[in-house]
């Protein structure tokens, strides 16, 4: 099975710009991305980064400028997996439990709405990331006569896209993405309710 | 095994008042606790509600208007459970996957850096809730000579605490707390990269 992390290789991160410099926004997704792969990789899969531009990667790359949907809907040769380049505590155990569950179609829901991570197995599948994804998938697979299987995971539910998302990934993350937002002084704070980040000066 | 579900019975859900009016906050904050209630007796278990004061509610329920960890550590005769009462999203096969797994101390972790839900099968176990309280559980257990076992699962992380938490439940949510908001205008809303909520005026 094909596993393909769509990866955005200008820009990426924009809605980060609050809280890194535009160099350490390419550094931090770069390294979310590596994590990811990684990941898929010790489930004993080969990730396929597909991204809108050249990307240095130990991992194949394949380039697409399209917008993410169309470039999903061009690969969708099922059995086929898509899993997002952003999420930063997705682990090998994790995404097994994604690859192994039965169903035409896969769904491991993001916070917001989103579709973190999917296994197509039905030909007539078609994706379409715009707004509430999660929701468009599950009518879309209904609409193909089948049911779509959510997978109920954290670690894939939590995509690293905004500054209160990288708490997540100080508390939760296990590879060089969490290490990079150490080293970068990051750390946990205690705030009202719930814990926030901070940054040394 | 007692399954305990720690209830703010006076202002409860603050972080929701710009979203509702006080009696409403308190309706949506019931609903949530009989959808978790419900949720824990589909599992073949029996809740009992930890209220700070009295609740008109069909399980039992226990009064003590201590703080949260110390009414929770006054009943961690162990095997014990404890599920927040705001987990909108928890149904009976997420906590059945709590309930089942192996360890002295179980607990699925919530966004932010809370402890969501817990199993505590070892004496020695104490409860603080404060702060980032998944890294001190998982510290104090460690102190105790075991090994936290984590749960991932997204059902389990995420608590209906803030307005941004409440398109979680109207996507994702299968109780009455989910119907309340609907009858109440709530839908989800396109915005920009996640989507959001938005009120009938």
């Amino acid at each position: 099975m094909n596993v393909y992390v769509p990866f955005a290789a200008r820009e990426p991160k924009t809605r980060l710009a609050d809280a890194f410099e535009p160099d350490e926004r390419a550094t931090f997704a770069r390294a979310l991305l590596l994590d990811v792969c990684d990941a898929i990789s010790r489930t004993g899969r080969e990730p396929t980064v597909l991204a809108t531009d050249s990307v240095d990667c130990p991992y194949p790359v394949v380039v697409d400028d399209r917008l993410l949907t169309d470039a999903v809907n061009a690969r969708l040769d099922s059995p086929v997996a898509v899993v997002m380049a952003d999420l930063g505590l997705a682990n090998a155990v994790a995404l097994e439990r994604l690859f192994e569950a039965d169903g035409d179609v896969v769904i491991a829901p993001g916070l917001g709405g989103g579709t973190n991570a999917l296994v197509v197995r039905h030909p007539d599948f078609e994706v379409d990331y715009h707004g509430a994804s999660v929701r468009d998938h599950r009518r879309i697979a209904r609409g193909i006569g089948t049911e779509a299987t959510m997978v109920d995971s954290f670690r894939l539910a939590v995509d690293i896209d905004e500054p209160r998302d990288l708490v997540e990934l100080l508390l939760h993350g296990e590879g060089r993405a969490r290490e990079w937002l150490e080293d970068a002084g990051f750390a946990v704070q205690r705030r009202d309710g719930r814990v926030g980040i901070g940054r040394d000066a």
